[in-house]
């Protein structure tokens, strides 16, 4: 049993590490499971605490509150106060999250096909 | 206080929802700290266990092993036995891995552009 061929190599190894950190930064300031989920609901439009939480299905008010504090100190959101007594507060994106559209487009774009190959496959 | 205007709005509140599925999909598949991360190694070439763990700064062989498992069952990662007694193993990314090509460019492209703004703030 020999090695197996290298079909793959795109990459020199170097250039594969310089691909990863920018890729890590990226995942570090927007990954996991919620954060662009937030930012695509609010691109329909300013929100409520409550209304991005019933929009986005399975997040809990305590983790809601934490991502929207990461978003907000990433500029990506901005929370302002729209009436007193009691205070309610409504989100709204900002132009930085404007620069995720190519982002978006292309985990939407994989989002559809792999659903399309779900299905195909059954 | 009146409420803020909506600058933002680009797509419809349905519209909006039908881009959620196909993200969430995305990142239910390949979200997280590490996969996308492992599958930038591998584009490089082949690895063995112990070479994707001293290349991914940070991930411990437990998590490593596990993200292996999935990146396995997604089909995007094939594990061969290379060599026998001891058995030794290498992984490889699949053809279907390709398809994440947009998505890795739009993260590395982001990446770049959002350290080079952390830069310019200082």
């Amino acid at each position: 049993m020999g090695k197996a061929p290298n079909v793959k190599v795109e990459f020199s190894e170097i250039e594969c590490i310089k691909h990863l950190k920018p890729v890590r930064d990226a995942l570090f300031v927007f990954g996991g499971k919620w954060k662009l989920q937030i930012i695509i609901v609010l691109r329909s439009g300013n929100k409520r605490f409550n209304e991005l939480q019933r929009t986005i299905e399975g997040i809990s008010p305590r983790v809601l509150s934490n991502e929207l504090k990461d978003l907000e100190l990433n500029k990506f959101v901005k929370r302002s106060l729209i009436s007193e007594n009691p205070d309610i507060y409504e989100y709204e994106i900002t132009e930085y999250s404007d620069t995720l559209k190519e982002v978006l487009m292309a985990l939407g774009a994989w989002g559809r096909m792999h659903r399309g190959t779900l299905i195909n496959d059954k």
